[in-house]
């Protein structure tokens, strides 16, 4: 009988699973949250995450459990950890995904070049660290934030005045220089149960209004040593962490050459979607085989450059299946993958991958795919 | 609303559309034989293909049928298209790869070369031909043949003796003359109702028992003479059949550099599976994409090399899971796709991909990952 793996959350990571389960045999079962969701083709359950009865019942037909998003709340993971379900990443690992700031303290320990930082609960303690760091600096929620939400930068604390006030008692901000970087790079690795670890090129992606907007895999002109470097802090990270599955690690590189750990990410991410196409195994596959504690793959590119652009839902006219018909027709060698969502301005609704031995080819066509959209 | 592809026939080629589809956001729905088959996680039906009700219920529910197989029959198809079905590739098409009658009787109309053949309803006849062909002939039969199955090799009439004697009263067989063939080619193209038809590069086939066992794309050591010629004749009877979707022209390559067409697939066809990873558009993208009249994608292989070895069900220790484990930790730069389907001795089970720089090194990884199963 097939391996059945089961994904919670039923957006459009889980539903590009969908390919590689079927070529790999692997049963692929999904808990969504409603009728109609990007992974509706594999849902085999509909529910509440945040529910433990549904998330217990669904995990009963399944060999292992992992994820389309981090958003499972802590005590449903380990109810099902003392039931003795496989959880790919299990619970002691997704806190650092769930918690920036147990995220912070836990990398500071690993040794892990990041920002400075600090947990903030008053407008005396956030004054004391924006008057220690040039007056300015990036406020978080420690939980629950993406796509640039609950993030802001301040430049006196009363900016985040809101957000102090609207605090637990024992809750705290996150309070992080504001790093002057010159891009943002972003690292995956892979991780088996076993110890395994793979390890991606480091990529460059480019941001706008706080959501991945472009990627190009690799990071053009990087260093051998920075390289390097990203490459054993993903490692540093999957093992200190006790990561199962594909990790990404969100980097800033300064104008003096480092490298800084950002955010992280415990799942497929969009920084890899390049690797779909470009590279020998993608991150969807490598999820599957890393949480089904599976041989890694080759994460070997297949050509020197992938580009991958974002598609956004935007105001333009014709319905979405003209649209593609335009870009497809204009650009063959482009590979359009669609989420099966609605579109609504500035909502990711697929996205366009590029793969070509010439830089500026690749990013052209990637770039004019993706235009159809805009 | 996403167009709805139906597909005729659960099998491995209509599983292997299931990825393609997500990506593509197309809505694939599959009759199928029987619960439990390849394509099951897109069977929204089961029943019998050559029931017309079965087919007519299952293709109310879509926007376009086509199919994993050729065997559905005529009466069947022209009726749906009576009732207005989109059928793709239709039955005037596929007369031609249901019947070698008619398919050599079109070609040789079409100037297409393709070696002597005639049909025989008596030993007389039958004999004529062998005389005339240094004794020696392929029988078929025209309906219903795949994988060696309908094909003999005769050097007396009386060989055929039994075929002969179950022929109906209207009936014939082919006979065909030997080919001292070198070698076997297979030429894919892709056609689109509108008439756009792309062309992928000639490959090289090796069979072994009658079943496709290996092929290397693109053919080695082929001039370039060849692949035009190759190309000419995939794109002749994709235009002069009227083809939609995928078109396979299996091909003899004889000692003194002519090719000659063997037999012909409208559909997906294993002599093109390494395109799912070695060409920009794998032939189950193309394929839908061809018969949902969508622009066609590039045929551009990824690399110098693509090797494609079948997994036959054999008698190894060991569950299938187990192999698949095994061979995928030996070789990281192997792409297994399985088709869900329990192991037999000689059955396909799956197959291997594997695409690189080096035609050795591609030749030596695919053989061995595949070895693992035999």
């Amino acid at each position: 009988m097939a391996l059945r793996v089961g994904v919670i959350g039923g957006g459009q990571l889980a539903r590009m699973m969908i390919a590689p389960a079927v070529e790999l045999g692997l049963d692929l079962r999904v808990l969504a949250e409603g009728e109609g969701m990007s992974a509706a083709l594999a849902a085999t359950a509909i529910g509440d995450y945040r529910d433990l009865e549904t998330v217990r019942a669904f995990a009963a037909d399944v060999d292992v459990v992992t994820f389309d998003h981090e958003h499972v709340p802590q005590d449903v993971l380990r109810a099902l950890v003392a039931d003795g379900v496989v959880v790919h990443p299990g619970p002691d690992a997704l806190q650092f995904a769930q918690d920036k700031l147990v995220m912070r303290a836990r990398l500071a320990e690993l040794g892990v070049p990041q920002p400075d930082w600090a947990p903030v609960r008053s407008i005396a303690e956030l004054q004391d660290f924006l008057d220690a760091h040039a007056g300015a600096g990036v406020v978080k929620t420690p939980r629950g934030g993406y796509d640039g939400k609950g993030v802001r930068v301040v430049r006196a604390a009363a900016e985040a005045q809101d957000w102090l006030d609207a605090l637990a008692e024992d809750d705290a901000l996150l309070v992080e220089e504001l790093v002057p970087f010159v891009r943002e790079l972003a690292q995956q690795v892979a991780r088996r149960p076993s110890g395994q670890v793979v390890a991606y090129p480091v990529v460059e992606t480019v941001q706008r209004d706080g959501v991945c907007a472009e990627v190009i895999a690799p990071a053009p002109a990087a260093a051998d040593r920075l390289v390097e470097v990203a490459e054993e802090i993903g490692r540093t990270i999957a093992d200190g962490l006790g990561v199962t599955g594909m990790l990404a690690v969100e980097l800033f590189e300064t104008d003096d050459e480092r490298i800084l750990v950002n955010e992280l990410a415990m799942r497929p991410h969009n920084s890899g979607h390049w690797s779909q196409d470009g590279a020998v195994t993608g991150q969807f596959e490598q999820h599957l085989r890393a949480v089904a504690d599976l041989p890694l793959g080759s994460t070997a590119p297949r050509s020197a450059w992938s580009v991958m652009v974002n598609i956004l839902g935007g105001p333009v006219a014709g319905t979405l299946d003209e649209r593609f018909g335009a870009a497809m027709a204009a650009h063959p060698q482009a590979k359009i993958h669609t989420y099966g969502k609605a579109p609504r301005p500035g909502r990711k609704v697929g996205h366009v991958n590029v793969v070509d031995d010439d830089l500026d080819d690749a990013v052209y066509v990637a770039r004019a795919a993706a235009a159809h959209f805009d």
